[in-house]
């Protein structure tokens, strides 16, 4: 790039090109991008492209900016296309889906549909997938223990132990989930002991964690000194409680201490394989 | 492979190697596998692999199934000796993020840190997606109108136009949603008018599609006979009443007809940035 109208820093480094939605696409930047922490780089999306004279309006694009081309383009001719001009225009290109889909041809003797978006059809999965969300709204907090029976999974845990933003998650690929928490003055449903043990899971937390969580909470309602909610030993006594009850139940138990709702949804989903529960 | 104790027909087609949680790795694989409908590939997932032991008995047992391996491992020395083996035993290799990397270093001129997992990193940006997951749920079905002005995006819509898997789905990516059914016999809020219209997207969906979904409904209550919840001309008035209020708001309207969560997600969030607001 020796021509001087063109920009020397740029101020979209890569263009993300999808045939759909571009989550895949996001993801992958995305989880390149985090390790180079406080460099500034950035991505700007082109979602739906799905035919030619769009594809070639976003390369213009990456050749104004000299960006590097991130795509997850089906169709090979747009590929084919794609990275034609990028290698010509000497810019990066990488499409995250074609030796992979040109590997599984190969292995299945068989052309793929070349269909954009299918990820996100809607076929069985997704009812499911969308079943499982309301169930799981239903379900937060105890709300109806008459339906645990349904649930793929069923939560345990005291407070601040993610137990609703892990169903959600667990609910987005699909499993039904409900979760109830763990409080010693209230009373236990009895359909706990009924279930079948091998779908339960136990959460607990590190103490200093589940202090810090509660003094911040209680901090945003404008209150500053310790209380029972966030006094150790008030909190030892809920642990203790919750484990008592893991115990009887035979069930796994998470500590969900310095692990991500996507971390602890792996640990549980390995859990339930293991009891061949999914 | 000519020895014959090497299986002609694999039972594991790839194996899917994470030095986290898997979700990545798992996406891709997944993309390129639904583009070969009705063909049976099998994956197995070998998630957290972070240590050369670990990565050694994950390619063993590629070499055994003659797998072709898909890979996310941010650490160089992993990456070579996994693309290294599989080159020696003829086995596919792609590490989805090793050449973004390579040209992310060179257009940044610094290393990457090499941390495996820190897109799950226990950062502002997740503390805030669990934050909007839990606001999510508190939110959902219009249960505190006093709190949409925090709300990053209000979503209206009649019954069965996806309003709590989308804000579930939204949640998931960090922004705090809130929902609102539109019925005609009930009374809007007033804080509707109040809150900022250009964070308010109303949802609406085809008269035949409201007529399936609600017939199912009831056939899952056992009820057979047509009844007014999905009468064409039930579903006109409560569609017309909606379209009005959208009118008065001035609000996008986004018909979820044939389009799958991530896609309205996608549409809603391009409104929602073509009006600064997000």
């Amino acid at each position: 790039m020796s021509e001087s109208h063109h920009k020397t820093t740029s101020d979209i480094d890569y263009i993300l090109i999808s045939d759909a939605v571009g989550s895949l696409v996001q993801d992958v930047y995305h989880s390149a991008n985090v390790q180079f922490p406080n460099a500034p780089l950035h991505s700007e999306l082109y979602p739906f492209i799905q035919d030619k004279d769009s594809l070639i309006e976003a390369l213009h694009d990456a050749e104004d900016y000299h960006s590097g081309v991130i795509a997850t383009l089906i169709n090979q001719e747009m590929h084919q296309y794609a990275k034609d001009f990028c290698a010509d225009k000497g810019l990066f290109y990488q499409n995250i889906l074609a030796d992979i889909l040109f590997d599984m041809e190969k292995r299945l003797d068989k052309a793929p549909s070349q269909k954009p978006g299918i990820r996100h059809q809607l076929d069985d999965h997704y009812y499911q997938r969308i079943e499982a969300l309301e169930f799981a709204v239903l379900n937060d907090d105890g709300q109806h223990p008459n339906r645990f029976e349904e649930a793929d999974i069923v939560l345990l845990g005291v407070s601040r132990t993610s137990k609703t933003p892990l169903s959600m998650y667990l609910a987005n690929l699909g499993y039904k989930v409900a979760n109830l928490p763990l409080l010693p003055e209230s009373t236990l449903p009895d359909v706990i002991y009924d279930i079948n043990p091998d779908k339960i899971i136990g959460l607990t937390n590190d103490v200093n964690v589940l202090n810090k969580f509660r003094r911040e909470r209680l901090r945003s309602y404008g209150i500053e000194d310790p209380n029972i909610y966030s006094d150790d030993s008030r909190i030892h006594e809920e642990l203790d409680y919750a484990n008592d009850i893991y115990a009887k139940l035979n069930c796994p138990i998470i500590n969900v201490a310095d692990r991500s709702i996507e971390e602890t949804a792996t640990l549980v989903l390995m859990f339930l394989q293991k009891n061949n529960q999914l």
